[in-house]
């Protein structure tokens, strides 16, 4: 499997689901559950069906891993890491900052990702060993070398413990940037760092569905991401995205 | 003078400094100063000096009180608040969420206000007396009542005073309601409270050019706003502006 004809129907899907995405936005969504510091929506379920069915329609035996749960061969050594709707909190009261996040893996390794956001029209994708593009165009991580300068995002998570673990770090971080966001997104925020409009990103609990595309068209564009186990939640990690040049270790 | 006719005037100006921004996104950007915590761009003169000029033309005794510098009538009893670019930082950056902000007064009372984002073509509009709307339709603030339910912005402001100021109430607010949200332009913040995406905002520090458009179009939309002077920055002020429903107290 070439991963030319793998990253076209990762763009496939993304955009499907994309397109699903604008057609419902701000209208009345149906809630699966509603957590302390999160929401699932039918309609996450619904854009990972639409996803899933669109990678098996081409690949009956590759492997599909979701957030909303997995299909296709289990055993299947190419494995799809699909995030339908990241940042599903935005999603649901309506601001637009949120995107489709496909990740492929053969044999354990990531060779292509594609990340797709529709209220923008912004689709970011990248093949192993080729440099990722935004629209088609050549990307790369800003030149910025200097904490003083950088526009750095924290994720705070889905847990009291994480809130609480992720705040001392917060403030050092804080002082020591331009200025901090938090838009709401892993899988932009990764993809906004690849092109240079934000130099870091700190999250204490991520899943590989929000990350696996989001750190090959990271890498490719210059970026570093490093990951660990997180320290308040099991299975999940602690992540560092940088620039490439900005040194976040003194801040962490 | 009516108000309506004020209104025409604004939507015009807003629009062209918006189409300007568009065209300058992604650009080599000329930047006139550059502060610990914020930027200052010469794109942000030549966007004030084409909403200057608009309204000008059309209102030649009328004032305008900008952020980027005062032009017009200083005597004249109808004035024009114009922030030209909320959300400098992120314009500088890339980071595709900022607005023309543009509200007028006569004799002290704010009786129209525009909030235009380019990059989703999104213009907030209102006249006092009638109802605001988003792109042509009525927006009301959202229905939710507690805290548990909401997405809340809080700005850091731009001194290490304010963020120090902000941090133990941020903490609390954080634990409180659903999500937090930092996403860089306070006009922007209120707008998106007006047509229910966020719940209520939080700021140590805000210019009256930040937020006087967003205040009518918010308290036209059923939202209450109140203001303090800063307890960091002599001639700014404190605000916390919310849905009409949520109340922030305990937080604050």
């Amino acid at each position: 499997m070439s991963s030319s004809s793998l990253l076209s129907v990762a763009l496939e899907a993304a955009h499907a689901a994309g397109q699903l995405q604008r057609e419902n936005l701000g209208s009345d969504l149906a809630v699966n559950e509603m957590l302390q510091y999160d929401i699932k929506l039918d309609l996450d379920v619904r854009c990972q069906t639409l996803i899933t069915d669109i990678i098996l329609k081409n690949f009956p035996d590759h492997a599909v891993l979701g957030e909303e749960g997995n299909a296709g061969n289990p055993d299947g050594t190419t494995q799809w890491i699909v995030d339908p709707i990241d940042g599903t909190v935005n999603f649901f009261y309506g601001i637009p900052h949120f995107c489709v996040s496909i990740g492929v893996k053969v044999n354990g390794e990531l060779v292509a990702g594609v990340i797709y956001d529709p209220n923008q029209d912004e689709t970011w994708a990248v093949e192993k060993g080729s440099a990722p593009t935004l629209n088609g165009k050549t990307i790369r991580t800003s030149s910025r070398t200097k904490i003083s300068d950088a526009v750095v995002t924290c994720g705070f998570s889905k847990s009291e413990e994480a809130i609480l673990a992720s705040f001392e770090r917060y403030k050092r971080i804080s002082l020591a940037v331009k200025k901090t966001r938090m838009l709401g997104s892993a899988a932009l925020a990764l993809a906004y760092i690849a092109c240079g409009r934000l130099d870091a990103y700190v999250e204490e609990q991520i899943s590989e569905w929000d990350v696996a595309a989001g750190r090959l068209i990271l890498e490719g564009a210059g970026g570093t991401f490093i990951e660990q186990p997180s320290r308040t939640h099991e299975g999940k990690m602690f992540i560092v995205a940088t620039n490439g040049k900005i040194d976040m270790n003194p801040y962490l």
